[in-house]
């Protein structure tokens, strides 16, 4: 089994995926060691929305970068079926975000000015969907804010790059990566791997390296809770969102409700309580959802960081260390940017100086220990 | 393929089986012809509680029957084994069903004058399962009154049925029985049966059978939904039970969790409504529940009646056809003794006349209409 | 509840589905009778190839039905994706037809006339394909014969068609149809409904309706077994075919593998030995295959009749009775065109004269006793 | 949330649990820190035959450990039941190891004088289980190779070790192991942990471990892949047994049936190849099996060492960290004496010197590297 590679990816979620990608379609000799299996941990619990502008004002300046993430997506999507058969569902109806009260609207005046979005009062909202609430004064029609199904596209990056001849290794666990001559060695539960870069991609569990490497940055589990149901009898042509929570239509006519968010919690099952307070939310949104068939149940962890940003850089005194971790609730929509850029900083490309300021590693050194203060 | 049986029993539910059972103890020539699979409607969707006196005032005449039943699993369980090697799991701790109020102590005043009935202050109870919300008043301890798998239940019967004997066909739907000479013609999908006796046990479906042999009686379903939580941290050694819900410890660490009561809703699905009311009460018994996680959900339909005691006899008319059918709430507790009751019939050996005469099917002939109006 | 409708159609797989959609469009009162749940039975188990040229052979009269409903797909594909949200996805990569000598080259003659195909010698197949076995000396290749999720097509339909006015009753099982006035009554396990016309569309198990209305049609269940397995490494963009076994990619980067065929089985779980023989094929085709992650397996019963032919018409005498059923292996491919055709049946538009010859319901009274020993 | 305890485990499989539950029985301060969660990795995986006669040949020296182990499960059983509710099933029909020929008659020669050991010609194994194939000359019946559901007794440690007063982490990834002053620093996803002794019980994954802390041990994963059948007809109260292939019945009428031995293969999944040649070998022993209803496959991991042996014992030179790993095909059988073993060993309890000497970690430091040639 060939161990050595020019570039070594520690992950195995959205992210290190995206940036296997882009670097397999360079050519670049690039591997992906994943500790359990592709797509399994926070990619595999997302809803996949793809919310720009949903989640704008948590953005900030990360907007543009969200944005043209965003805007990658369309390209990807034929690009990953035309290059692996698969098709990751992107569903174009777009995001209704609802206000219950003017000061809601509000909240959301921000992003009317951003292209594609419209207000629509109680009545326009209701015309869209006919079966939403009638407390609501009305709703932010986020027209490019659509969805994907994000296993789909892990597994579109993974397959994509492994057609383009990287090689990707399941049920292998990185526990150290030391530096040795010229290059770094990355010890794994099947053997050592070397690498001349090494990009941690490992979502929450990124701290460890972060650690191992002598950081003192952190990311913070916030758990999401979800459900799916079938939706038998009202088509949902768009996501609707409200508080942080949603409702998010399949492909395959089932919905996607969740989620909760629990701060610092690292058990990754949904609980009883959970459950129960993501129905309550959803019926507050579509009343007539109470009637619909619960298909499933699960949880996942975002990663998140003290100021809401991914680090996204090298580390300040190992060079050929990456890390690209942190993307808390928008890692699936981040991740195409995020492979890009990856793809440019470990390829010596120019990359957007603003970006690399908001995103680079050495940011939170000194603050990461409010972490738990910040409102989520 | 032989199609000719002296018995024939239609429908595969813990019912049919255990007819099935007590017949082929008898050596009789019998077969059970099950539309779907083994156990998978109401019987698959049971909590499995043995509940002879926490149901004691809806049984009113119908305890001694229950009771009776609920000893015969003592027996069955070493036999059952010991045929088929099948463990249904009985579950001894007993139960515990709660008191909010003096009033809710009031009514079931009348239990505790049975065998193995304590009643239980509130320090007391809590001295049982300490995670008891502290709301209660007291308990009454139903010791008797243990639990089993029901699926398993009906796999030792239709597997130890099989062991001495008879014939089990799933996938065969039965849709007409007609007179045919001295006997009856069973028309299923896979062709035709015949038997001289036929036994109905198609729970909830049995009303087509009811209309086919021009009879009025009807089986109305009650809708349940449960779900299954992972109890990793209480040990739960009793049944708790309050206002026809319940917690139930499985062998294996689980919690079954029940269960909503609808009427006349057809449908085999849970709702996102009726699992986030089966949580909301459970959490009212266990407030600690709330942190277990959610492992399954589904529902199942019980087969109700206008007065609550199932049918158990023959056609008025048509000799050689028999019901049972009906059995409500209580159909895991009831099968023993309606498996024995059955085999009586059919084999001409006495019956106690109070059940006869409680389990008739012409008596409600008269009474059917009113069957929607009965207080569930 | 409102139960009366202008028709009812009994059966919710894909073909009581897409007649239902068909119909709905039309601004028929409509009803779809469901006895489980929607699409639950053969039509859940079916891979999905609409495999209008690979079975030529077999369709003999029937391919101009076949491909008009290949080319139906076309059309309904962004219909039902804009109505109802649903991408039932449509796969376009094809499918290659393997031939392991010269006689199996031979066989396929027929179909190199016509539109879309093309013969591959074996470089040209391993081109498309670089993991087929070297044991091939070419492939057909089907262009058009492309695929879709057939669970997907039929909730499609059924979402489809309520959306546009239709009904539909899941668990709603039909024990009887019987002439009443001017109308028919059916008899359901939820009460009665009435229509003025009704279709038969209950796949293999319309066997009842056809004797319950005096006639001695047969379809017989030819019982399939399958396997999903995870593609991790090789996208696979054709479906492979030889011999009635095929692998099939999903879009999600699973692959469909399958099918065993069991005459006058029943019973609708897959066996040890099915699941073997069905890998052993596959290994044949692809023997990379082996080392593929199984993650699933079912199975399903195909409605064959003694000609191969689905049986689409009216009752011989009683009029407004409809059958549709017995689209054996191909119902999935079938479902559309069956859907407009008995459309056209009902609402009395003009129909093709060799159809209606080559599905009428009558054909077959004095041959299916002879089902037994046609050879499929 | 406390963190500090006298006692941390790493690894919540059968091994870990079973020694935090002999530890929490003697009232120490002990948690166990799980990865995943309990019981989800090997042990999950496991048929749970107690096998202490039927891999006679394999243990050697070990074989009065494990038969000590196997006594030690009569008592666990009630005592399990009795604190926690739970019914790890243990299954008492023993096992029947099947001879085909002479010479694999003799080579079970060395069992035959061990208690409870009777041979049993072709027609007196068959007397016990009809189906058997006629191919053999006979089989040995082992009467205590009795067997219990893996995951229940893991559930039934850790729930009971919790009872008792120890504390589960689930989800808490072990990722560093530093002396600190008097005591270690155990590094994990979620904060620091400190403990005078540390025991690894990460099965296959105490690789990391070894080296961590500066030994050159190694443990091999041989995958297994099993599936599970639903016997429906054929009543089987034995364990089945031919050359490291079995049948294993449970309580609920399923079978298990295993197993591959694939070296050095760490991906947990299941392949096509695997399942097929299980089920090949099942029907060699069973041939009706080849009808029973397959219901679920999976693979897991056997922690091998380079002499077959566990390495239970303390670190050369870190004085307070013990190993309890390398329990390869017999962890199961194996988990209450290395409970038992490791609570003397940590609490001074005197221990067998045959014991220590057989299982000491520095017993393979000089023949490690020769592991990948030893025939398992
Ligand atoms: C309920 C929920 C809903 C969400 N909805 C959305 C949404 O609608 N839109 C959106 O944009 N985002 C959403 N998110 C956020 C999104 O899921 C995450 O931001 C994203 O998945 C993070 O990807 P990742 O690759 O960084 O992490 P992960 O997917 O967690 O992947 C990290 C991988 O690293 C592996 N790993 C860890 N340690 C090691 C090691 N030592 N060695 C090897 N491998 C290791 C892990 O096994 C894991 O597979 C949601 C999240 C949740 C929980
Ligand atoms: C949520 C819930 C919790 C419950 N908890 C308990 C409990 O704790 N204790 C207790 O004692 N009881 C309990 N019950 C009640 C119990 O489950 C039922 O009373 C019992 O299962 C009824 O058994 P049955 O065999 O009559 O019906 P079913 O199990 O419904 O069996 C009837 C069978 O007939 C078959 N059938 C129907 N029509 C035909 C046909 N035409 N041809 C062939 N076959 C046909 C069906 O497919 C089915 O398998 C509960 C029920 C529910 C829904
Ligand atoms: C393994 C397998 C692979 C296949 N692959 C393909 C393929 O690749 N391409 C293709 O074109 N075809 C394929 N087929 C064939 C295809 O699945 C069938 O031809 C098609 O699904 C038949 O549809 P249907 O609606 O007639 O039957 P079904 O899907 O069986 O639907 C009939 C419905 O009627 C209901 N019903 C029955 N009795 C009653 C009653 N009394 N009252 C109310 N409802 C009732 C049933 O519950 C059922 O839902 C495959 C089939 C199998 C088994
Ligand atoms: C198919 C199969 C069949 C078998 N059949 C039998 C049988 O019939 N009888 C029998 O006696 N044995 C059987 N075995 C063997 C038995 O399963 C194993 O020997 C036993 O489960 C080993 O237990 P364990 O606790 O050491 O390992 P595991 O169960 O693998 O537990 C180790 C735990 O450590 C955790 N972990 C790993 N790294 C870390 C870390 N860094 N931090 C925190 N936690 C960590 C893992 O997540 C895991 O949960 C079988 C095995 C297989 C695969």
């Amino acid at each position: 089994m060939k161990q050595h590679f020019d570039i070594v990816i520690v992950g195995g979620g959205i992210i290190g995926c995206a940036i296997g990608y882009y670097l397999a379609k360079e050519n670049t000799s690039v591997a992906v060691l994943e500790s359990q299996s592709i797509g399994g941990k926070s990619t595999g619990a997302a809803a996949g929305m793809l919310g720009a502008h949903s989640e704008y004002k948590e953005f900030k300046q990360l907007y543009p970068f969200a944005r043209s993430s965003q805007l990658l997506y369309q390209e990807l999507y034929d690009e990953i079926k035309e290059l692996t058969g698969i098709d990751f569902e992107m569903k174009r109806g777009g995001l209704l975000k609802l206000a219950f009260s003017a000061s809601e609207k509000e909240e959301m005046a921000s992003i009317y000015k951003l292209p594609a979005i419209e207000w629509l009062n109680r009545e326009e909202a209701k015309e869209k969907v006919s079966t939403l609430t009638t407390s609501i004064i009305g709703a932010a029609f986020l027209k490019e804010d659509v969805h994907v199904t994000p296993i789909a596209v892990c597994n579109g990056f993974s397959t994509g790059a492994q057609t383009l001849g990287a090689e990707i290794f399941e049920y292998t666990n990185v526990s150290e990566i030391t530096k040795q001559d010229s290059q770094y060695k990355i010890k794994t539960s099947r053997g050592d791997f070397t690498a001349a870069q090494v990009v941690i991609a490992s979502g929450v569990w990124s701290n460890y390296f972060f650690q191992n490497m002598g950081l003192t940055n952190r990311i913070i589990p916030v758990k999401g809770e979800c459900i799916a149901a079938m939706n038998e009898e009202i088509p949902l042509k768009h996501s609707i969102f409200h508080d942080q929570h949603y409702i998010v239509p399949r492909n395959n006519g089932q919905l996607i409700i969740g989620a909760t968010k629990k701060w610092n919690d690292w058990n990754e099952k949904p609980t009883l309580e959970g459950i129960e307070s993501v129905i309550k939310k959803a019926k507050e949104m579509i009343p007539a959802i109470k009637d619909m068939k619960m298909t499933n149940c699960w949880a996942g962890l975002r990663p998140q960081t003290f100021d809401g940003n991914p680090f996204i850089g090298e580390h300040p005194e190992m060079k050929g260390i990456y890390f690209a971790a942190g993307h808390q609730r928008n890692g699936i929509l981040l991740a195409p940017a995020t492979g890009k850029m990856v793809r440019d900083l470990l390829l010596g490309n120019p990359v957007d100086k603003k970006w690399i300021e908001a995103f680079k590693v050495e940011r939170s050194i000194s603050k990461s220990t409010e972490l738990e203060e910040v409102k989520l």
